[in-house]
């Protein structure tokens, strides 16, 4: 068996049951923009300015890539009016294209056409449970009871939702997701892979020798149009609820603690990890691997660069950073070492300056 | 259909099947303690003080909250008895009220009252497998030959327990957890989902070329009372085993390497990773994100604050840091650049010094 | 029933199905290699030089074990000529004893021998498949449609592989992997419990207000003797691939973003985590916990040591690092804080050597 083992094409829709009669004219459709060019031109897909094909739509989405749209072979071009003069072949001209590449980006994604209303003959679906119209439930994924799934929710294959969840319409579970019970996810949600939404927060009382577990009683809320990425953790709350605010994005390899609380619209890139009770505001960035301690408050717009560490809260919308880039090892073992001598050389700096006048 | 987005109380109890019918005089006698008030007093969950309504039982662990205490709508108050003169409500006097509160918060979790012993019709278990009293094996849950499941075990939905795994009496794996063979788990002990324990260790041989993989011939055995978070890895040994102690609580996103020992009692945060043949004493802590480098040793009594890296053993008990604060990114980009300076700036004040004859 | 705590022999292979009849002849066989000695001798496992029983083979490939040669109790020491004459046991002379020490531990591994070839009635196959001889689908195993499976394949239990994915002959998906849609994997690949391979990739575009996602068109290729720990995420392509090199081992808990590429022979550690784009060239070795930004390149040959982040592309191979290591708290506090003034002690420490005439 040949294993084919580096596409030539950027595009594998032809592998799929995605649409491949696209046309021009239904791109533009789609985006609700005009156009001039052959309406009927076929659209098989998506690609970048260098690698398109004369049946793909490119997009020019950052001035860095300008220099690839004189040659490019593309079918058309996204592009902001301002660029349309430089453009060899059929323009479709916005405002943001990037924007607009996201919109058409869904036309090719192989998934949605591909899903089947109905229970799989081996899914286990306790009875009693509420089901929208159009709901899929896949093989082997279990729904246990007192759930409520809305309209055209999707639950990949072995992907197991826990008693008395509710989930809203149009929200797809990808195969092997877990998700506990008593957990709420809002409509449009995306729970990407291996990703577990609910599980026991981390809450533990010492008696002087050992531990005793404190029963995670709260749940975990999330809202409209979240995403989860792969093998992301978001834990459940011990008394009220860990919240996940409207239009959140988290990426894979996240870990949010009991009773954290997020602000809509922010977005944590992969490996962010999150301590109990800390409450991050709207709009907020953070960076990958950047981990915040726990029960602070960061306000709404902050942005943390990544793997920084941030012990204490932020009050003022901005970038903040910890820690130091990478360089060659032996000038860094130089370098690691004086950082634990850095008190005292400050010290002996302030000393020298008051001998010597200078301060 | 409406899906609930937020939640007004902080308890979901009234949701699930957990005992709606405790009373004031069943949580007294739970703790053990006598208490003043209406021994019928319904109580259908916890809560904070400033949260709790009439019958909800409230805790006072921290001075902190003190200033909640006069308003308290609580049915009661578990609290220290120097409090005792400062609470409006019944009080349920108690030495250590954190600990209090954790038995407390055993009585209003719903899911030991949703077990049901037996054995699913999806799941497949191996003849032969050996399985204790009550023991609960839940939907398309795998349970391979040669196991062995002690009394009330409890194998969530699709989870997949290896050949020749031994689990102790009353240990819960949560849904879609994976045991890999030959693991070996103490009594009590808990699973979150998407955990997998015993995977392959990363071990492979070099040939000047590329890599040959060292089959992972030792297992994983972890004590009582051990808890593992969702989406840990705990990693088999190459030769010998990797051992968790007793009563070792791991959180959510953790990466064990093969052959690391973690002592009894200790506490690692979420995304802590240990590198390979590292041994952990007991009563250690580590905060979330921190690093611990192969083959050290940390004595017991061993605090590593958040996102620390750990090259060396540690010999002493107390606590151990490392890494920078964040700071605004403008100031930090300055620091940073100084930072690579570092060794540099040393050498220039030890001159300087000299050369003023300040030294 | 008795829960064995700690095993006393660091083999667990009597306790399965491995052979236990092979001899000190099989394993010079199987090594090419001559000895003396007693052909006979059954060995039953492999162990260290201090831990070997008369029935275990051991191995020295490291000068610090030197010490534990005189006393080991091994049937025989696989070792360098040049210790040969310090061996009290019959030897096992090979140039690159670690190396052998690998190739011996496949013998040992227990789990080729449980492989039932064939399709567990539980697994759930689409119509159309295509399988290779002796391929092994075991319980609750998921296969959709369009999928390709090389000879000799295993798809551990609860195991999901979507539609149109290509497997190479003799790679092995423990339990509850999930590998989406699209994937390609070449040959002899190793996929441990928990890891997602085509997750969708972290791509939003924003409107000024909210995300909107980027369909993730791309897919996943990996290369042969690929190996994925535990838990790990390989994130799909957003239009191209995400690409893994032959050879390039991965352990738990590692994040690649979309669109990254990874070079032959690489190996990446645990908590890894590889932002979007960004090339990693070939023979390179990230440690734990290393953060890559995104469209960086590294070449090959780079060396990054435990939780650096790099932030900026590396054209010259070598072992680079950032960072500080632990120290005492109270200790680290001070420096900690005077990091946050380094730019200004640099700076007074200029116009003090101005101001003294030290330049």
């Amino acid at each position: 068996m040949p294993v084919r083992r580096c596409r030539t094409t950027v595009s594998w829709a032809p592998m799929t049951h995605a649409p491949d009669h696209l046309t021009l004219a239904d791109i533009a459709r789609h985006l609700d923009i005009t156009f001039e060019g052959d309406a009927d031109q076929p659209i098989r897909g998506l690609a970048t300015l260098k690698e398109a094909t004369p049946d793909q739509v490119a997009f020019l989405a950052n001035r860095a890539y300008l220099k690839d749209l004189a040659t490019t072979q593309a079918a058309a071009v996204l592009l902001h009016p301002e660029h349309a003069k430089h453009c060899p072949v059929p323009r479709l001209e916005i405002e943001n294209p990037y924007l607009g590449y996201a919109h058409l980006s869904q036309l090719f994604d192989p998934l949605p056409a591909r899903d089947k209303p109905g229970i799989h003959s081996t899914a286990v679906v306790a009875p009693g449970v509420t089901l929208g119209k159009n709901v899929s439930i896949q093989a082997h994924a279990v729904v246990e009871e007192g759930v409520t799934l809305g309209d055209d929710v999707v639950v990949g294959a072995g992907s197991v939702i826990g008693a008395d969840c509710i989930i809203g319409e149009r929200t797809r579970l990808h195969a092997n997701v877990t998700v506990c019970h008593g957990v709420v996810i809002g409509k449009r949600a995306i729970l990407q892979s291996g990703c577990v939404i609910g599980g026991d927060g981390f809450g533990f009382a010492h008696d002087g020798e050992g531990w005793h577990k404190i029963a995670q009683l709260g749940g975990v809320v999330l809202g409209d149009d979240v995403e989860v990425g792969s093998c992301s953790s978001i834990d459940r709350g011990a008394l009220g609820d860990t919240v996940i605010g409207d239009d959140v994005k988290i990426d894979s390899q996240v870990q949010i603690a009991h009773n954290v609380t997020i602000g809509a619209h922010s977005a944590l890139a992969g490996c962010v990890g999150i301590a109990g009770s800390t409450k991050v505001g709207k709009h907020c960035m953070l960076g990958g691997g950047v981990g915040l301690s726990g029960h602070l408050t960061l306000c709404d717009g902050v942005q943390v660069t990544g793997m920084s560490l941030v012990t204490n809260s932020i009050h003022k919308p901005g970038v903040y950073s910890s820690g130091t880039g990478a360089m060659g090892n032996t000038q860094w073992r130089k370098n690691a070492v004086r950082f634990k001598q850095l008190d005292d050389i400050a010290k002996r700096l302030s000393r020298l300056e008051k001998n010597t006048g200078d301060t």
